[in-house]
């Protein structure tokens, strides 16, 4: 079953250039896009053939590369100013994730080292797959700090896909999952459906019956019902962005979930990698919230389930504030109870 | 635009044959089937050719008045004994609207009273259209008492669709938000898609819509961050079953909202005629919540949306305590802060 877990990796570069997982037609069809320039990287990510914060700064990286053998070849020893508009139109292709931002600048700081007269791609690829690397490492480690958190046993529900197909691999919230059931604390896994997207039904679902880790779907509406119930012990999510006090932007509904499991005595656990916090800003009314096209919500598969021309709100986002979060799990370690002093904490540890 | 208010009536009785507006189809198709015999209309109200509890009750009525032709076809004098399995069968169809069971139980009451030589059909055809009016009669005055609650340009979220189509005409929740929209009470509906079914995607943004009443349609995971902004003053909603101390069975989804309500000062005001109240019930615990297909979760038009053989938790109601609630709106009069005594008081308004 081990092995199993390990090879779910939604992102690979192979034969110069970089391939990804198309996670808008799983669990239906398994479907490899390649990718050999950094626009169509942007674009993939804009239209989420790969999604979830960690996976698309892993992504992000690659694009970089991509985009540096495209500086090159086009300005030679001016690559360097060549490379910027590349770069942007990559950051600008979802504002919520700090991932994103922070890949592109870790390439960015790297590349300013290099020399203008050697091709720079040999050197930023060996940077994207020590991102990449770091990814998954990260993962393992949140996995079993998450996990020791739980007693044996427990229920819990996840939202969204924070999975393998959210990172380089393993997953975030999931790698608590799968590392809880290797270790005995989980019994059952309820999945949110999640809502417009599905990555609940469609990712999520496919993860762990891939794993056969015990799960039921649900629509995103049961979730209240399913906690009254006195049966659930926590909610485990990942995050696209957490601000320095530990306020965290996470797909729409996990606010909701939030209240409603601080209402019945639910413990609410975020588990993401110290990449996805932004330090630079204060609380979570800083962090930009993404509005998506309302077909979304109003189609499926490009076939309409409401009316057309239905006006629509499509926020792929909401923010959970800390107060709300038991524990934020990352690779330098466990913030209980967040707070703009808890989370400082492990700033210094991480900066150690 | 007072007219077509009028105009949406989802049950029809023409030709000697009931006539339901195909639910599953809208708001793709309206497409109107006709049943002359009472063991199909159990399978429209099973299959939710017809649904919403108001409209279960009106029809199941009808289905009453094909089973006593039939009992009279086949039974001659005996049709008040053969009567019996049909009707059994239509009380069968749905658990949780204990308006189906009202309705049959209001019309077995009234064949008692019939002679067994002739056949019962026209006298129960007359029972069958009073109950329809009613209905009518009914949603109207709630809508007015509903609507006298909102101050002027409230923001108001519904769940569901407790619509002109989930009743005989007019709507609940929604006859009060027409009604609030008429009077200038209503400046904005956002409408929750909810899932599975999509009642709200497909028969509320429809009927809101054809009216011209502004509306925003989300995903209900959008509904925590929505009050969070601060800009929503209600949430309204209608009800499958009310036990007697104001514990409602609803689409479930609705405690959800009514514990997010309560989080965030937003209030609940819950709508439905005096034949929801189930008074032979203490409270919300007794009342059976229907499990249906996993199907309706993990596909869309027959189409799979999740893995193929993933497990589904797929509960149609949930139950919001009375003490979430802050009125329960019936044409007898409205309760607020609904308790078992204040519900009592209802009762006796009732009983007059």
């Amino acid at each position: 079953m081990t092995k199993l877990l390990q090879t779910i990796e939604p992102i690979l570069w192979r034969d110069e250039r970089l391939h990804l997982l198309d996670q808008r037609v799983l669990p239906h069809k398994e479907n490899w896009l390649e990718f050999h320039d950094s626009d169509a990287v942007a674009e993939a990510i804009k239209t989420m053939v790969v999604r979830g914060a960690p996976a698309i700064g892993v992504t992000a990286a690659y694009g970089v590369v991509l985009a540096a053998r495209e500086a090159w070849f086009s300005a030679g020893e001016n690559w360097q100013e060549a490379i910027n508009p590349p770069l942007k139109r990559l950051a600008a292709s979802r504002p919520t994730a700090v991932n994103l931002s922070w890949a592109i600048d870790r390439m960015k700081t790297a590349s300013a080292s290099l020399s203008k007269y050697e091709s720079p791609e040999p050197a930023l690829l060996t940077f994207a797959q020590q991102i990449h690397q770091e990814d998954v490492k990260a993962n393992r480690t949140m996995g079993q700090y998450g996990a020791d958190l739980l007693d044996n046993d427990s229920i819990v529900l996840t939202h969204c896909n924070a999975g393998a197909l959210a990172t380089a691999g393993f997953g975030t919230a999931l790698g608590v999952i799968r590392q809880g059931f290797i270790d005995g604390k989980i019994e059952h896994v309820y999945v949110d459906e999640t809502r417009p997207w599905l990555q609940g039904s469609r990712l999520t679902a496919w993860e762990l019956m891939q794993e056969g880790i015990p799960m039921t779907l649900q629509a995103d509406v049961a979730a209240g019902a399913l906690m009254a119930s006195g049966q659930l012990d926590w909610v485990i999510v990942g995050a696209d962005r957490i601000a320095s006090n530990g306020d965290t932007a996470n797909k729409i509904g996990t606010y909701s979930l939030a209240v409603l499991a601080k209402y019945h005595g639910v413990k609410l656990m975020v588990v993401a990698p110290t990449t996805t916090i932004d330090w630079s800003i204060d609380n979570g009314s800083q962090i930009p919230i993404e509005q998506r096209t309302g077909s979304e919500v109003s189609e499926i598969d490009g076939r309409p389930i409401a009316p057309s021309e239905v006006h629509v709100s499509n926020p792929a986002f909401d923010v959970t504030p800390a107060e709300l979060i038991d524990a934020i799990v990352t690779e330098s370690g466990v913030v209980r109870s967040p707070s703009k002093e808890n989370m400082k904490q492990l700033k210094s540890e991480e900066e150690k």
